[in-house]
């Protein structure tokens, strides 16, 4: 059955750890999935090979991408821009490829506008988890911490709320393990298969 | 944090093995889970205990279950009174505990009707699944069987489209993981962790 790739998307506040979650599924094989590679306006460092590592053009051509729609998401980022183009992204779903994508909560917002059907996956900090079990023991940390990590949790559930899924990244091990069931059991959703059932057993 | 436990509702076609599936769930202990005890007008076996292997109540007594709203689905087969009382199963999932469901598409549909908010899991035949292949290698089956075929696999997938997920039983073992894997997924959906969250964060 010709199944449709499922764009996955990575993301979560500020230093939760994406990164290694992403390099773990990548370097465990956990499961098979594309890149997309990035455009970006910074230069090639030593090594970096243009349309594998990443596009690499002008920022004239850069803003032509944004103005054309040409990409799903960017990003500005220590004076250079960053983006992911939307075109290869859309034909290796096609092909019934799944893309990763590991990407900040701003651009996450903005694939889940041009592409709802991804697959959003909110990376939690462990202490999001934990912080009701310091609430309830109030005493071994500063009243003024407690508020301000509260503070916080509150921004992060607020963006939360537009996800499918908060994976705890208690460990890495753990959030991975998640990770690779969403992926198996979004591919075996109704809402994503039933179009190949319904096209299996139309007349013809 | 308290986690809600998940219904579990495994459901598909006459004949599809949706109990030799729950039997493997079981036997190699795939993820914890509690049993429902179901309540039947059919008289005990030698052996079979009141309260744990079914309830067995009286025909009047089944009918006021009925009457009163006590059961989330029930039928008659062979002339008995079959059905799952409604109270336990609340109260096990209140407890944080996953309920295990394996009843037939009728049954499925009462429940969906009671509880929307189970996991609704269709098991398909693995013919389903290939009757595209066989559809694009005519002259190996009759036309007569493979249109008879085609139109149980309509009936069955508008029945499926009110599930949540289709799982092809091709083997009892990769039908078990799909499960395995939809039920963790499950237990991190947005949709089902976000109160806990934002009860974690509330003013007190």
């Amino acid at each position: 059955m010709a199944d449709k790739g499922l764009l996955l998307v990575l993301s979560g506040p500020s230093g939760v750890g994406k990164g290694t979650v992403k390099s773990s599924i990548v370097d465990n094989k956990v499961f098979p999935f594309e890149y997309s590679v990035s455009m970006t306006t910074r230069k090639p460092r030593p090594g970096e090979v243009d349309g594998k590592d990443y596009y690499f053009v002008t920022e004239e051509r850069f803003k032509q991408a944004i103005a054309d729609g040409e990409l799903l998401e960017y990003n500005k980022y220590v004076g250079n821009y960053y983006g992911t183009p939307l075109a290869p992204v859309k034909n290796l779903l096609k092909e019934g490829k799944d893309v990763l994508l590991e990407i900040d909560v701003n651009g996450a917002q903005k694939v889940r506008e041009k592409m709802p059907d991804g697959v959003f996956i909110f990376l939690t900090p462990p202490d999001l988890h934990t912080l009701h079990l310091r609430l309830e023991n109030r005493g071994t940390e500063s009243e003024e911490v407690i508020l301000g990590r509260i503070k916080q949790a509150r921004k992060e559930i607020l963006v939360m709320q537009d996800y499918d899924y908060a994976v705890v990244n208690d460990t890495v091990a753990n959030a991975v393990d998640h990770i690779k069931a969403i992926v198996d059991a979004e591919h075996v959703s109704v809402k994503r298969v039933i179009d190949d059932y319904r096209q299996m057993v139309r007349e013809d």
